[in-house]
């Protein structure tokens, strides 16, 4: 049986990348792209890679037909996708990779985003789209929120260490280097070849990434009382790729082994010996998230590191797969692609 | 019904690319992979990216048992590549990814690569590569020769216009731009990403690349003639990609017309409509070869550029393509991966 | 004795490499910095890798008292350019970074740059700012046009070449290579880090590149004939760097002599033994351009190679030399850094 | 007055530096060039980017008459320079770019080298070369110990702190990301591009990398008590550049305050107004450091960032301010060169 989709906001790196993956799954079939800025236009002239696939000219978002359309991604700019949505079918399945259904909390979100949510309803409604930790509720749900890609690597990286109990709550340090294009294809000086190449520097320091409310709000629960961590991202001249560079306190074999454990039968999350530790490059392309496990020389502390492609796991990979699970099919359906090295 | 093959050289990159095109693959299992300097590790410890694959750990060359193996893919470096196949069961199906049987008269080969061959009566056996050329001898091929990855993006530019004889042949100038891994992953001091990084330079100038035997042997037999082009590679700071711009004398439509017609229907080779010229970057990590035509402002001379990958379609994609057609699987199986953009 | 200077359009990659050059120059002193769209912010919060130097914020230009100025350095935008240098003082000494002056002819200049100029007496009297060529109308010059970037790398592997009649006038080719910095700070999709990286392209194929004026105005003075040549610009994700191919038709030894004699007392170009090929990576910073020569495996032919950098001695760094020569000072001053490698 | 100065380990990253910075230097002359792998080559032949300057050959360390040498910049791996250091005249006075004489402790030298240290007695007579911290010994040494790279940038962030008591001295975590050039020249598997670009990793994890000797020693030595710092280094994509991200418990105010009152005067560390954050590029081939503080959202702790060029400040430009102190020059002779950016 195939699934016929939609995607809207497909004119941005996360749309491409949804359809390159699509475009290897066997049972589902894309039926409308939907671009506002560039309707009108061929894929292919706005992303000569995927010329060689049979696909929908884009059209604007309000010229689709939903009539027969299975799933729709929404890859749209935070703020806009929950006005979009908003005005969806109210019987459509849509898994959304903007910001605007990761925070449950009305206040939260308007904390970290400056405005009061426009579709208080449905955020109450979406499910946390961290799949490995949310398999069932993904399943069965109507809206599923794609977690941040920083926000993903770092969960990998520390959820099963908190809700093992085998780390200090109130030492968490989490520094991120990141590939440029979770930043998008929007135009800003700082994203220009010539600003970017060659330096690398770090951003939102000092917790004002709003990546931060998604490691509140998820590490709080698990720990059932307030957890805040340190979070500072660096951005690094390379267009994919999430390095989580974790500092952790407890003991680092234990940290190991409750990694190990808690991903033994993840097809996507690879737990390296211990002593190891990931690259991005050995990541890139694909839907694998690999995890590193250090003990520092003072006793006690633990250095974790996860490494991931910010536009597949940690974002569009991520979005097919929950997918996969709405629509009752293989998990790991159309995601198994190798990583591309060099 | 599933093939078995081994892979000898496994340890370089176009080994690594086989391994990754082939895990794709509907009906081919890896049966063996060997790399004698690497023998006794497994292939996540050579390539993590690779680490989620259930491989054969690697071998020594002499320690397969070739007994069942359907087709052998050799990626090792030339001269070492003739000296082993001559020593393979003399029924083993070989596609070779070397330089090493692309020149068919031994003198030519002698004259580019400085030695006399060793397998002679193999060299003669061997059928040159280039697949939408060479299609039917390779289906009924006992040994095929991969070409050079520069040779290959120079012939799908230029050999249906030399062979509608629509251009000058006196006057075939391609200046080629070629990424990194091309020079595989040997450690010289030139490759070095602080050396490379940033820069960039025109190499082996002059006419003494040896990829120019394949073009005087190739275009000289689809001529009739002696054809000599002038060709000047240079060496750019990526990865992966070849961009090949060809000069040409000729009517700059009529090439356009040339080349659409003669890959009307092949699935790997796009032509570009007239006047729109191919990127690398829209083809990398792909089999896909994108061809661009302009007309030059002075009349009669026409701008022809090619695209490609040079580990996939330049390489192990065409290696693969080839074994395909030796298998008799359809030839695009495990190639139609999208291209990796941004 | 100190010059007193002033910068209109500072807040661009061209005006911050006056800036950079300046800074180590014995007898000139930055006066006044425009910069009207970031008018009133310090030179460190634009450019924070000249936060050491003590310079003067950013103004509009019409707040420049120029009284006291001795020379302008005009780094505006083209168009812009012409309407603010008719507005100057009219004994100001000028020195324009921009397009607006470099065709003498009105004709031509419309042709290219497809508006009718706005200050057509200036126009005329401006002189071509490629300093070992003009030296001495520089000297005296009250308005020196600088060259464009890649029109510069190409008159020098060129003019000598043209003006000694060894090479073939109707058949020349310049394959070109340029980083991205020759684009500027504008914010344009495809100047993205995540778009350029890792690939490249050609563009403005087929003799629409705009300093084709310039070749076609500067080669037909030499020959005293119409001189038409291929020029075809590549974009490499690098960031400085100007690489230029030419395929002539000549005497490879003479080609070489030719270029050695010409060059032989001036300071900044160094032709190459011959056979030897340059790179960018060995001017980046610097205001050298280097020139190799190589005979081509076919009799009569040869290749022609120079390397510079776009923003030094294609730009920012001329402007200087030919400021040098207007002041009176020594025309290397300020100019000698060595190139910056790796 | 001229000092002529010899370079030992002329043909690697730190000795080509060097002689680019002293290149502008107005009173040292390079009277002798040594790489005993290429000696008789010259240094156009071994780095093109200095061709232009006026070079005395490469020639192997015993062929140099040391009379009349006032200072010997030794630029040669680890271990070589303690040997021939030994064996250079007693009254030379040396600045060693090398990591032979940075530990004071012998024993400490050989827990972190793996070697017992051949000349001892010099290790202790040794004065280290982190020049803002040991002026005055420099400025009469005989022997200058130039720091690690990582090393000088993380005690750059952290010195002042540790001084002054404000951070808490038990829980100090450097997360540190160095370009490739750190490396030196080598051929390593994993530093070539093809490897290297568009990835990142962290490496040497757990407290195993040599600078942790000078991290211990220095800080030691300050706090007057044993202090040991958690600090993981990252391979960037970037040829130059280390950008040291430290985490620290203490006021964020007041770190700022004492970081900018320690470095007020200091002609090349730049503390950067409160809540700023530095980027390697933007100190890219300078002498120049620049350090930013921000207030963590978590009350009592601050993120203190330091960026500087690890060939420049982080090696050969540190190595000529502290030859300019011993040779009674102006300290910054040579070195206040911007940084170049794009």
């Amino acid at each position: 049986m195939t699934h016929k989709i939609a995607i809207l906001g497909a004119s941005g790196y996360t749309g491409a990348e949804l359809v390159r993956l699509i475009a290897t799954h066997p049972s589902i079939e894309i039926a409308a792209l939907a671009a506002n800025s560039k309707a009108g236009q061929s894929m292919a002239a706005v992303f000569p890679h995927l010329r060689h696939l049979d696909l929908p000219d884009l059209v604007r978002i309000e010229d689709i037909d939903f009539t027969g359309i299975d799933l729709c991604f929404c890859a749209l700019p935070h703020k806009t996708s929950q006005e979009v949505i908003a005005a969806l079918p109210r019987d459509l399945r849509i898994v959304d990779l903007s910001a605007d259904f990761r925070l449950r909390d009305p206040a939260d979100y308007e904390k970290w985003y400056g405005n009061p949510h426009a579709a208080v309803e449905m955020q109450q409604e979406a499910v946390y789209g961290l799949t490995e930790f949310y398999r069932d509720e993904i399943r069965s749900a109507r809206l599923v929120a794609g977690t941040g890609c920083n926000a993903a690597t770092g969960q990998y990286v520390l959820r099963p260490l908190i809700a093992a109990g085998v780390i200090d709550l109130d030492d968490i340090i989490l520094d991120l280097k990141c590939g440029v294009s979770g930043a998008g294809r929007s135009l800003k000086e700082n994203l220009l070849h010539a600003e970017l190449s060659e330096g690398y520097h770090a951003y939102a320091l000092g917790g004002t990434h709003r990546h931060l409310g998604e490691f509140d709000q998820e590490f709080s629960a698990i720990a059932g009382r307030d957890v805040r961590i340190q979070f500072t991202p660096h951005l690094i001249p390379a267009n994919r790729g999430i390095l989580a560079t974790g500092y952790v306190k407890g003991e680092a074999q234990t940290v190991h082994d409750v990694l190990a454990k808690a991903y033994a039968s993840e097809p996507f999350i690879e737990v390296l010996p211990f002593g190891e530790a990931p690259s991005t490059r050995h990541v890139r392309g694909s839907n694998f998230c690999h995890i590193g496990v250090t003990a520092d020389r003072i006793a006690g502390r633990a250095i974790v590191v996860g490494a991931l492609d910010n536009l597949t796991k940690g974002s569009s990979g991520q979005a097919l797969q929950n997918a996969n699970l709405i629509l009752g099919e293989e998990e790991t359906a159309g995601l198994m692609l190798a990583p591309v090295f060099p």
